[in-house]
């Protein structure tokens, strides 16, 4: 049989691969580059083509579409989100995506994204940091320290310069392995039997957990002046982690209105809450914090141009080393009439 | 590194795979297997999950998502056209797709989807063909001989008995093409310079030509009582094949009228215009020819729940063979909740 020409080939990044050019890389500095990639993106928002996600909902779970494109590159995860998953052994959220060119149609990238995505959705949480957590700031709270959690840590070290950290979550083992996992990776690190005692004296406050329901596992009185709130738990329709007294103190931020209103802790709110987007922040169209004892509150989903950004950074920084397959995923016929003629010339 | 799980593996089938797949079961065979299950997902019609396929557009063409589920697997297919794309070496056309569990949300097969789609969407048209073309057709006029015409010849000899071709392109060397692939498979094929000769003493009329503009390869006046129009071209806005004085005088069949009205042959009509569906024929609910001399047409344009017929055939027909690859797409932890712990310890 003949070889497939190169134009039919295709770049594919596996798990495997992915966790090769991490470590190769180091997590932190992936973290920072994701950041820059996404800080970039965020900056040219107008110029995105934006679709709500395309969700097939089912009794267990739903698995989504999540495309966007600006005028050089298409791309899209499939997500999953199934919370019973881990019960019989499976993951509760597993992830690919696509990258293509507009010019051509034709992919360029296929990359596993459920490691991705950590990044990626951490690397949004210390951009967004960044720009909206107090001066200053030294200690985070992290209520909930599950997948997600030393990702976050990670991100908010290497770009908000947090290096201690105060855990807390309703398992105690999940604690200790963020613990455990944590400390080997150089942070001050306070085990904390409450949510309560982990906000103390934390000027930042990650809630992270993975329960699908309305839940408080931040109150009201828990907030004080001048803290940001680092909101990623609440993600879906029927899943938040703020009592919505805060929301009301609060200056919300938001990705994508439209989407947040419906995923994000401002379900609980009117329809006309007022929400800044991050995108006009990052311009300097809009003002992030303007207060010391603002209390600013990230309200994250995880969108697109998130997912977009981290398969443009990977798209680059696989180009100068072997963490890639290449797959024979186009046919490419010689004759382009004559697909029937390559098929049969095959056997 | 230690090797990923077997859950954390998805089948996959390369273009190299999919030819080996066709060419050891026999083209004929495939279509035929083809056209069953995509008979059996039509005669189930309402239990699908049926969204329009999601498009981004840009100048030089198009990429679509194109989903669908039922209560057991989601299917999706990406799929570009570009046009220009033969002027640069590249296909106007590439696909690939995935079958996922819906259960669980894991993917459980991804496979290349040209050559796939290429014989979905000639083993619907046989399908179609068996259920509307007079009693005792032999012959059949194929206006347009491109990469679809042979696929399109095979489903009907197969599906319906037709071993008598009629050929005709604008392009003598594409007709030449698709003769010389025809003669080898055993057909009595006709070259002809024109439409008009092309159809005369057909019962059934295949349009297949690839302009991206509404075009008229078939007049009124070509068409005779009692003859099957299989309109394959007519399939996105501002691209059509038929006179729409053909359309008035046809009883006109389509997949899923939502989509057909903006993308096939139809959208030279009024809204209202009567079509029927498909589904509806197949399951008998509703007559399809009734009349030796009636003029019935399909004014096919591609439904996603082809797509996932052929989807689920391929997860079928791959499982007692060697037509795969395993790849390692889904990130598989011991601890669900220590992905990071799986990261750092790869290295």
């Amino acid at each position: 049989m003949s070889q497939p020409s190169e134009l039919a080939l295709v770049p594919f990044v596996s798990v495997a691969n992915m966790m090769r050019l991490v470590m190769s890389l180091g997590p932190e500095q992936v973290l920072a580059d994701l950041a820059r990639y996404i800080e970039d993106d965020f900056r040219r928002w107008p110029e995105f083509d934006k679709t709500p996600r395309v969700a097939s909902h089912s009794r267990d779970g739903v698995i989504e579409l999540m495309p966007t494109a600006d005028a050089e590159n298409y791309g899209f995860k499939y997500v999953n989100g199934h919370p019973k998953n881990t019960h019989s052994g499976y993951q509760t959220v597993t992830a690919f995506g696509v990258l293509s060119s507009v010019a051509t149609g034709y992919p360029i990238l296929l990359t596993e994204m459920t490691i991705l995505t950590a990044l990626r959705t951490a690397a949004t949480s210390g951009l967004v940091g960044r720009y909206l957590a107090p001066e200053g700031a030294e200690v985070m709270a992290m209520i909930g320290n599950g997948a997600q959690c030393e990702f976050q840590a990670l991100a908010f070290r290497v770009l908000c310069g947090i290096n201690r950290l105060r855990l807390h979550d309703i398992d105690p083992a999940a604690t200790a392995k963020a613990a455990r996992n944590l400390r080997a990776q150089g942070f001050e690190v306070v085990e904390c039997a409450s949510a309560q005692t982990a906000v103390e004296g934390a000027q930042i406050i990650t809630t992270c957990t993975a329960d699908k329901q309305n839940a408080t596992v931040l109150s009201d009185n828990m907030v004080g002046a001048g803290v940001h709130i680092n909101a990623i738990g609440g993600d879906c329709p029927g899943k938040t982690e703020l009592q919505c007294d805060i929301l009301s103190r609060a200056s919300v931020f938001v990705e994508y209105p439209p989407q947040t209103r419906i995923e994000g802790e401002i379900q609980q709110m009117p329809e006309d809450f007022p929400v800044t987007e991050l995108w006009q922040v990052m311009l300097g169209a809009v003002p992030g914090r303007t207060d010391p004892r603002q209390i600013t509150l990230f309200d994250s989903v995880g969108f697109a141009i998130e997912d977009f950004s981290a398969l443009r950074y990977v798209h680059d920084a696989i180009k100068d080393g072997d963490c890639y397959e290449l797959l024979d995923i186009l046919a490419d016929p010689d004759d382009p009439r004559d697909l029937f003629g390559m098929l049969t010339r095959s056997a």
